[in-house]
């Protein structure tokens, strides 16, 4: 009884392994073990962590360079979190031990370090918190762990339930690591006066100058609890003794030895010795983070601790920082995983990156306008100001400094000592997005000083002094010198010697142009013809030079090599040349046609599109840093996010709605938790790629949330899928739905007004309507918007049939699962061996195949049937062969949106199977006949290919959910 | 039976926690838990590892920069080992898994990870390997580890016995860490044609250049076995599983996985699935290391496993390199710990220190030259080359270099970057040593350019020019600057802003003319003589300015504050200015006496002399950074062994044997083993100090071998207990033995000579007589010497009788120990209640307390029965209560070399005890008057004082301990 009470908080769904609660407030995950590095993140404008699901944490505060309160046990390097970190028994964590006094048994929670087998498990990330929810010895722990919005505090609540109905001794242990804090001082000590443990440092430093850079630092961690313990232990050596972490020879003793750490590692542990009542639950507080003095911690307790209810007061401030972070859209799409993402998790991980500026002091600048691109949709103001920090901090020759400084002490450190040359493109693009949402024209009139020079120019000046920069940064050819990067930092030896150029970097200068063109015309803004000019110029260029006959190239190096071309073993073909030649216009219709066909055979994966293939597995020298880094990891061929979504936004802008949303939707974990090993709470920088090199790994989460894939997804939702744009200030309606949606439901704030839009597929229609709070409107665009005024918005959009056709060799299983997918889609189920004539069916029984001249005829029957239907608006399922391509494409003429299913089986195999089966009459020595006509499905995108050796359930599962993602 | 063979090679003494052979070959520990962190050290040219004695690792080896092949579990930081280094349990460490197949039984060895209580346990240190036997589960293993002497190769064997009687079947996992590489690549795979585990990685870099500067570095880790594992695992995460590295699910389950590492935290993991007949033993052997490439690990493993014998060849090579280090002194004093310490350990850590130049690219110039000093006694050469390669880099001011480097890509780094001013003094103080041993003028008139200058001039102007500098370095006072740090190189703020003096750099520049004084002065080179007005001139400045009373203050700051003195809470004396005014000669005779009285009082500790008292507990910001290390660590007030060995030398120049010897001896563990956690295999840079601020911590060893105290140990145990100094190519012979020492047996090699000196104490001289190959000789001079002859030398020194006298107030327990102590030594018991007078007894009876006057007959009764033993020649104890410190002078006038040992009791508790005894006149009324009566011995050095509270065996074997050591 007592059990259902509890469980209303978290409660778990049946048979799940995650959760996705509908208002968008929690992901939950009920095993500690199944994906042992997925977690979830809280920071503020001081601090970040990411806590493990098990109960270890990864966290830094700014001081403001990034620092410290929880340490490695050893002495660390500086680094922000690491892609894939890696966890062991002493990383830094939050732990609880809980200790039947009566006999003698322990568990830990969340989960670390004891490792015990839990009867329930619960992690729960919140927007503004992060929650368990353990059971174990029919005792009940809940934690709860926030932050101050004020301050690098963590703040913690911990609940203890006896679920017994007798009375029993329970000992309840906090233990938050300190780690190794110092080899120069490190000590620790209980002060029972602060009812905390303090662990003071001095971090080493040599020189004398060092020292007085020092004076405010904070160097102390505390761990305050709201409630005086039994007992207490400060030192780590001491607690574990001569076991370890998992069961500490502090938790086997009656009580923990009050011992003090003496320049040793210390440890924050303490000790409560309860009685409990049957079904009596307790409460603990505690807060833990770093502080200059022990006044600090004094004035800290008291804030949080001294009255009743500022403990609280503190958690609603936290609370409502974190809902800054609402953004300007809400969609229902059906799709809850996306739904919650897009207008809960998606704005959150926006809002984090632009307003603490990823917690450095010098963020790259093509990473500070990216992601100030995204706060233009949810702090607009916030925008504004970085485009203004960014651009006063360009050199007069147009250049822009390769980071930005955004605090006063700050300098420029690792790659931004090392010179890139795309910054400059980032301008336009980025201040586009923020233009149309605000349609802040007097942005671009607003006077800038110069890193090199105080006096002032407009933003437009500031702009194409950038864009003459790029133009001007190019050789003979007219393409852009890349000297030791661009985009992509670690592609550093293309073009060291000075000699090399980036095909990317000269299509996204073209782009960049093309962008800033395209404001100034909306804008009426005199703009000098030569940008014009000079984007041809550049898409010229590439298509001259960097055009391989199928796909573009990434680049020429220093010694006149191209790569990614054809020839190349390794980094055969870059995503970023093509999708941006779609953006820069310099494709034909030919040239996409062709390298659309090729980014899907060579880069497609079931977990997204990766960013280059095959990833290089030894250096080349004439290439540089990004082939030294794993295969499928970062830069070298993982499903490199931000390279995806470009990817995407180009698809978009070409009318391949369909396609962008695979790829976008191939972001977020759904099906594949455990292979992905992250909860879909944030998009991260990479999912392991080299699917084809290393299949063991391949979707495998990096887990960093700093990423400038986000604000590009949140514009891609906006501005693309559900295609509702400022534009000057009116608003465009122009959505581009998956075929799969019947319909988009969106809530849009735009220009001090909200949008009610139902977005509606319609046989009725042959071109998008649009009704405006009951009244038709003739363009798509909404104008003189009434700021506080609400509009209802209905659009309906022409809707296509359906024609998903499932095809492989007699014997693969197509039969079967068309007739299921059939009733999934409530879509009309058509066999195409119902059609064969008498004489074929006879022939085939004989053992004879068919020839193309006896298909003819066949398929057209089968092509009339499948007419009608479509007359009759009915969406169909079609199970056939396939074999021959032009019949396919005979298919595809019908009028419907059609996809196709390859079941792809072995011969052995299905032989095997064909001899199980004898009322058809197909017979199995037919099958060697198919396996010849067979022309294999190459560069059509429609085509999904799957391996049907599988168990049918599989099959069957994995085919619903890509149809379901629009995967072709 | 089959037990009593294994034992023969690593035998248990019985009762002993530690064993140190007689032939100084090893030093054996019997248990893994009572001194956790001891270890011990190999290195060789190219690498250095410290192997903790339960199986955990810290190392590194150069290329030239300090690299890894074993890592930490995260990004580590770059640094040698940390002080007190910490051990956690996924620290770097090479494990053997031990599991029993048919019961599922694990242990593993060493000790790590499982930690399972084992039959058998010693780790055994040994001059150029370290060996564990273990026994558990009736199985015993034995390690072996050494390294080549030709590269960065550790070279293992372990050898596996089933001790029953019956067949079994075991699992033998060697497990050898590899950890987190690196997060740009990293990745592991077994290549079964080398029969090995292969870790790759590239460690992160940003710069183009620096690309170019990484092309042979060695960034593989191998595990080579020379036998065909059963199967392998080469990720951790796989192998640790749910479970964790105690325990880890690879060992669980019956075979481990082969699962490569792609990406993941490496291992070297390899299983032997074995079936043992009854007391069968099994060999395998195992490479680890790093390698640039695959094909060097093919190379690797064909020169060390090709051919039979070659393993064992390379094994023999790496034992002639060590036994290089031997030296040219062996002592037998029957102090067997320190036998061994100096014939064997010490020359070795010598040798390290100064073969391999602490493993680094730039050594810190004095320590450069220190280290050589010592080397001058076991590689002279090696030692002249140093001293011009450090003057090659002096500049023509005569100002040395910060670092000097000794590899051509090697730059300043760390400390070496900020400016110190100590670096010339040590010049003439190193050469000295140098000269004495090695008779080699010429180096003197040696040509050697500067850092600015190619022009050369002799060593003989490079020193004057350093003396020069040093000269004129200092204020209007005549002190010396300190700048930024002096020897003390954390004494950072004293001088920064460019007026602070160092009282010891004052005195350091003193002694260094007069060592320069006096080497011109031996080999007649003339010398200007402004260099001893200099001399003067510095040491009649630091009487006038830093004299402050009792002792000299350690400088004055910027803004002309003493510091070091008896107005300072902390930091109110440093021993270092008062060893300096001993050996520089600014100290008069009472100066000294008064110096000496405040170090016994304020510095003194069991565990040695500590460099300042009290510890600094907080920033002083006119001091500097020292005081900001953790209060009893390192340079704020440790017992930093280089400070003490200082001190130990200056005594010894006034004669002070006794006082010197205590010094050093207490630089090695003996019967405090747990307390200090340490081998005597090496003296540490420090032993905690902060002995009446951190009791619990006082006496704990850094375990950090980089000490220059050893260069100094190693000349005070030639040039002054053995007191065999070479001079201008003839051996002078004046030993200093301490009191307790009745002979001392040498040999010591000399000029291409070899010399057995028998040093012993005879009542027959009353000086020094000296027989060389059976003829006296008149002076103390060895004359003459003839390369490649023996000489047999006898030594004879007048011998004093000694007066041990036991104090304290009645019921202390002293009539027991004195007689317990006489019977030790064989000396005269003497109870001084035997001489009472009549009245006196009767008085006492009754309870009346005897006044001073009553005791001063008494007094003279017990002197002179004293004097005759004196004149027989005997040895004495005196039980007596010792009240009144005039009588104690009295006693100090006899002849003899005295010691008082103060039995200090509770009042409360002797009251018990004198309560419990009947038998004795003296009433526990008189208690009382005897605590009022008492002058507690204040000042007094030659007295020990020791806590009788305790139980009387405790109180017997720390007096035993410290009467041996000299201890007064």
């Amino acid at each position: 009884m007592i059990k259902n009470k509890r469980l209303s908080a978290m409660n778990k769904p049946k048979d799940e392994l995650v959760y996705v609660d509908k208002k968008g407030q929690r992901v939950e995950l009920y095993s500690p073990t199944e994906m042992p590095e997925a977690g979830g993140f809280l920071w503020n404008k001081y601090m970040m962590v990411q806590f493990n699901c098990r109960g270890y944490a990864v966290g830094q505060f700014m001081q403001p360079e990034p620092s410290k309160y929880a340490y490695a046990p050893n002495l660390e390097a500086k680094t922000f979190m690491q892609p894939e970190h890696a966890y062991y028994a002493n990383h830094p964590g939050r732990f609880f031990y809980i200790k039947d006094d009566d006999t003698g048994e322990v568990f830990s929670a969340p989960f670390e370090p004891t490792k015990t087998s839990l009867d329930y498990f619960c992690f729960s990330a919140g927007q503004n918190d992060i929650k368990w929810r353990i059971e174990a010895l029919n005792i009940e722990v809940t934690i709860m762990v926030t932050l101050s919005d004020s301050d690098a505090i963590e703040m913690w609540e911990l609940n203890v339930t006896n679920l017994d109905n007798k009375v029993r001794n329970i000992s309840i242990y906090p233990y938050f690591t300190i780690g190794y804090m110092s080899w120069m001082n490190q000590s620790a000590d209980f002060f029972p006066e602060l009812n905390a443990i303090i662990a003071t440092c001095i971090s080493p430093y040599q020189k004398v100058e060092e020292y007085f850079a020092r004076h405010n630092l904070k160097e102390k961690t505390f761990f305050i609890a709201d409630t005086v313990p039994t007992s207490w232990c400060c030192n780590q050596k001491v607690f574990e003794g001569n076991s370890d972490v998992s069961f500490p020879d502090g938790i086997k003793a009656y009580a923990l030895k009050q011992i003090n750490s003496l320049y040793e590692v210390p440890a924050a542990v303490m000790q409560y010795q309860q009685c409990f009542q049957p079904e009596q639950r307790m409460n603990y507080r505690f807060l833990f983070g770093p502080a200059s003095n022990d006044q600090q911690v004094s004035e800290i307790k008291n804030r949080y601790f001294g009255k009743t209810l500022c403990f609280d007061q503190e958690k609603n401030n936290y609370q409502h920082y974190v809902m800054q972070s609402s953004g300007p859209i809400k969609i229902d799409t059906g799709d809850n995983i996306l739904d919650q993402f897009v207008n809960h998790w998606l704005p959150r991980q926006v809002f984090y990156l632009g307003d603490v500026n990823r917690l450095t002091t010098d963020p790259q600048t093509r990473n500070y306008l990216q992601d100030n691109l995204g706060m233009s949709y949810i702090a607009p103001n916030t925008a504004r100001q970085a485009f203004i920090t960014a651009l006063s901090q360009q050199y007069q020759t147009g250049e822009m400094p390769d980071g930005i400084l955004i605090h006063p002490d700050a300098s420029l450190k690792y790659i931004n000592q090392v010179p890139h040359t795309d910054h400059c493109l980032w301008l336009p693009i980025c201040i586009q997005a923020y233009l149309n949402e605000t349609n802040d024209l007097a942005l671009l009139d607003q006077l800038v000083g110069f890193a090199d020079n105080p006096n002032k120019q407009t933003v437009k000046q500031h702009i194409e002094l950038a864009l003459d920069w790029l133009i001007g940064a190019r050789d003979e050819r007219g393409l852009s010198y890349i000297a030791q990067g661009d985009w992509c930092d670690p592609m550093n030896m293309v073009g060291y010697k000075g000699r090399g150029v980036s095909t990317w970097l000269t299509l996204a200068s073209a782009y960049a142009i093309n962008t800033w063109i395209d404001i100034c015309n909306d804008y009426q803004i005199e703009i000098n013809s030569k940008y014009r000019a000079f984007a041809i110029q550049l898409n010229q260029a590439v298509n001259t030079h960097c055009w391989g006959g199928e796909w573009y190239s990434r680049g020429i190096t220093d010694d006149n090599v191209s790569f990614g071309v054809a020839d190349d073993k390794e980094g055969r073909i870059f995503l970023n040349p093509q999708s941006w030649a779609i953006l820069s216009g310099a494709a034909s219709t030919e040239q996409k046609g062709k390298l659309l066909a090729q980014i899907k055979q060579q880069l497609d994966t079931p977990f997204g599109t990766m960013m280059l293939a095959p990833s290089y597995t030894k250096m080349r020298e004439d290439v540089g840093r990004v082939t030294q880094k794993f295969s499928g990891t970062a830069e070298n061929g993982s499903i490199y996010n931000h390279a995806a979504i470009f990817y995407a936004y180009s698809l978009f802008k070409i009318g391949e709605g369909d396609k962008a949303f695979e790829v976008m939707r191939k972001m977020l974990p759904d099906d594949d938790f455990i292979q992905r090993g992250q909860l879909p709470t944030f998009i991260p920088n990479y999912y392991r790629g080299a699917y084809y090199q290393h299949p063991r790994t391949a979707g495998r989460s990096s887990q960093l949330f700093n990423t400038g894939t986000v604000s590009w997804f949140y514009r891609c939702v906006i501005e693309c899928i559900a295609g509702l744009v400022g534009h000057k200030g009116d608003l465009l309606i122009k959505p581009q739905l998956p075929t799969h949606w019947p319909k988009l439901s969106v809530n849009r704030k735009f220009n001090g007004s909200i949008f009610e839009v139902e977005i509606t597929k319609s046989k009725q229609v042959s071109q998008q309507t649009i009704q405006v709070n009951g009244s038709y409107i003739t363009s798509n665009r909404i104008t003189n918007i009434v700021a506080g005024k609400n509009y209802l918005v209905k659009v309906l959009i022409p809707a296509q049939s359906e024609l998903i056709i499932i095809m492989g060799v007699s014997g693969c299983g197509k039969s079967t699962i068309a007739k299921q997918v059939s009733q999934q889609y409530n879509y009309k189920y058509i066999e195409a061996d119902d059609f064969h004539s008498k004489d074929s069916i006879e022939m085939m029984a004989k053992g004879i195949p068919l020839t193309d001249v006896q298909r003819g005829p066949w398929i057209d029957k089968i092509c009339a049937c499948l007419q009608k239907e479509f007359m009759k608006d009915n969406g169909c399922v079609l199970a056939y062969s396939g074999l021959r391509a032009e019949h396919r494409e005979k298919f595809r003429q019908l009028g419907f949106v059609t996809r196709f299913v390859f079941l792809d089986v072995d011969e052995k195999q299905i032989s095997k199977r064909l001899k199980a089966r004898n009322s058809h009459f197909f017979k199995a020595d037919l099958l060697a006949s198919q396996f010849v006509a067979l022309q294999r499905p190459k560069g059509e995108l429609d085509v999904y290919q799957i391996d049907a050796n599988q168990p049918q359930a599989s099959v069957l599962g994995q085919i619903v959910t890509h149809l379901k993602k629009g995967d072709a």
